[in-house]
């Protein structure tokens, strides 16, 4: 394969025209394919059905001794604190167990830290600047929570090891205004990137300048391998946090929406006892608890740990074709062709590509227009704006692998016709 | 039966010997029954057991076309939009489906406000001072909320046909700090008064000095008749709103947290077009959508409004005999006796009694020291504060009926004698 910016112009002419060609005849097609959200697929969720029936005929007590169906027990059934403890691989005593979604859990924790301040300090809506360290690319949900509340987004680089953590020192500890970092640290999205050893132990060592700064540590995909040959093993941050004498520097999230139903799952945030005896003051306010059925739907149907690992494997095994078609189609179409980059991950749901600069906007638009919809060029940036216009959020999971292959197909054909667009504009 | 305040010195000194001797006695029993929150009782949960099985081998498709296993429909399914929408009396397009608890729904309700203002208005959090207007006695959660944030609470007396409407409108009027009211309207907690046609016109009808006053209007018990032959029926207020010209004044919510189950029921909110869009913008950021599952298993259990209706005949039959058990209680003892008023209800989950002023703490002090637990005398007011130190909430639903017979022997003992022990002082 000869790399497109060593081509000349009229090698580059006769290229496009032959591209252009297969657009048309691709758009013909009209396709309508979706690779744009972090969605399991049906058979994914058909595997699960069992889950439905399993309060039938079984005690609804919980090993607390109270009744799931009444009221009460703001931190959750100590079965599902453990279960999501061992999850994340800490105690259940850190754990508290809240509603469906992790993503409200960190917008109230944010909207807390707004409103009453974190541990004493001012509220940071009093504050005239407050600036969050984001991680890119990243999460664009995390993003839209922090630009809703006007707190300044900073871009922090990623390296195949995490956030760029010079970087990370220097902003956190030269600027009280930065309360705060977005991580995912394990199978990131979208880059599938799992932060080092060294990487957790500089986070856990942090000396921010805010007393009130935090590390919103959202290990969305603790449990999410996809290869099963190979998978990443993340260092469990409290711990670290403990040994650096820093107990009070993170809020870990965590959910089982992509381990059952996305929307019907249960989730949690895991703090240190300070910052849970602030949390619960609030919490306890705002509810009386959360939904102790489903929490103990997914005991029940779980067990343990180790039954959400097996059940795991089961969709690595749905998922792993997916990511494989993927990667097939990129890797026999673009090696070697220089016009954009890609990670493999070992899990998560995302892939992620870095185009040419300057072009991914193009590319998304071009896919748009033959049918298949992918994120929004920019959505894995804050403010939607990706600074080199190159990355390109890929999400395999919801559609079947041979969807996928057609859809990626099509894609590494619009990676080759705006990148020979550019090469040819730029002559 | 004599008025106590008729009674000679010696006539009370004897019957405070009685008392006292006969308050011994039933310590001496050890009681342990709790009187204290309005929580259904296993009876009540038990006869709905049949949903939790509902899902099973069932489709799991909304009738909007859409997996509700899956992410989506931040609104909520269709169906269990009109089911809350027609709990309420409004047309489903009003209706956002939330999570397990209204309280919750509520509390969101006033935290955007703080940090973000209604419909243009500067947040609330940027303000000096930010007052609510509570219909005393109240629900002391609602309470809690306001507390929270910080926002000054004014008592408003209660009358029979709800809030003083006078000194509502003044305060509305006339007090640009003035951002809200906290409405129970329909079986109110705790004196299940149901606010009279003419009550809700005068609050469809304020004029705010406020541009983003709203009323909280919490419809927790809509069909929560107690006694068969006779319900209280409320104004729908959205439609007088409108009439009035004032259609985003209101916010309404309600849950099915007492029709199904205490802390995995579904809750909503209501409001305007106008409202609505602001909420969707803000709650779309919050999360993703609610737990549709859950959603689907209440709209299979009860089909439709008639459905529900149906059931509530059913908690209504469990609950009579022990609403009726009290007021026996109350009836037999204490009529006549002028040291203490109660109000007769019609449904909701409370009965609440007003003793002579500055006794309420101490009779639920002599309660609680032989065995019976009330709400906490001030709970119905403001920073747990009744200026009168006479109100006190009943609560029947939990216990069984025997137990509360029990129970409010005792309790109408303690009247007694710290009503006695009052009058004596005061000689």
């Amino acid at each position: 394969m000869k790399a497109y910016r060593e081509m000349s112009r009229e090698e580059l002419t006769a290229l496009k025209q032959d591209l252009d060609k297969q657009y048309e005849e691709v758009k013909a097609k009209s396709l309508k394919l979706d690779m744009s959200r972090g969605k399991p697929s049906a058979s994914q969720l058909d595997m699960e059905m069992d889950f439905m029936g399993i309060l039938k005929n079984t005690s609804l007590m919980s090993e607390a001794g109270i009744d799931c169906r009444n009221y009460g027990l703001l931190d959750g059934i100590p079965e599902a604190r453990r279960l999501l403890g061992d999850m994340l691989g800490i105690s259940p005593e850190r754990v508290i167990i809240c509603g469906n979604a992790s993503l409200t859990v960190m917008y109230d924790a944010i909207a807390r830290s707004m409103m009453f301040g974190v541990l004493g300090s001012t509220p940071w809506c009093k504050l005239d600047k407050v600036k969050f360290l984001c991680p890119v690319p990243g999460y664009d949900r995390h993003f839209a929570i922090t630009e809703q509340f006007g707190i300044e987004m900073i871009n922090i680089p990623m390296t195949p090891q995490g956030p760029d953590m010079d970087l990370v020192e220097k902003l956190v500890s030269e600027d009280e205004a930065v309360k705060g970092i977005w991580c995912v640290p394990k199978y990131s999205n979208p880059q599938g990137i799992t932060y080092s050893d060294e990487t957790v132990r500089r986070f856990a060592a942090l000396k921010p300048a805010a007393e009130d700064f935090r590390i919103y540590w959202d290990n969305a995909y603790a449990i999410h391998d996809v290869f099963e040959d190979k998978s990443d093993t993340l260092l469990e941050i409290f711990n670290e946090c403990e040994k650096a004498g820093n107990p009070d520097i993170v809020y870990e999230f965590c959910s089982t929406s992509k381990v059952m139903f996305p929307g019907s799952g249960i989730s949690a945030i895991a703090a240190s006892e300070a910052n849970l005896k602030e949390i619960r003051q609030r919490l306890s306010i705002q509810t009386i608890g959360f939904d102790k059925l489903n929490q103990l739907r997914h005991v029940k149907y779980f067990k343990d740990i180790e039954g959400m690992k097996a059940h795991m494997k089961k969709h690595a095994a749905i998922m792993r074709p997916k990511f494989e078609a993927v990667l097939e189609v990129l890797e026999r179409e673009l090696s070697g062709l220089e016009i954009g980059s890609w990670i493999r991950p070992n899990g998560g749901y995302f892939i992620s590509f870095d185009s040419m600069e300057g072009c991914a906007k193009e590319i998304v638009g071009k896919c748009l227009e033959a049918g298949v919809v992918l994120t929004g060029a920019g959505a894995t940036y804050p403010y939607k704006k990706d600074p080199s216009d190159s990355n390109i959020r890929l999400a395999p999971t919801f559609p079947e692998p041979k969807e996928l292959a057609v859809a990626t197909d099509l894609f590494v054909l619009c990676v080759k016709l705006v990148s020979v667009n550019k090469l040819l504009e730029s002559m």
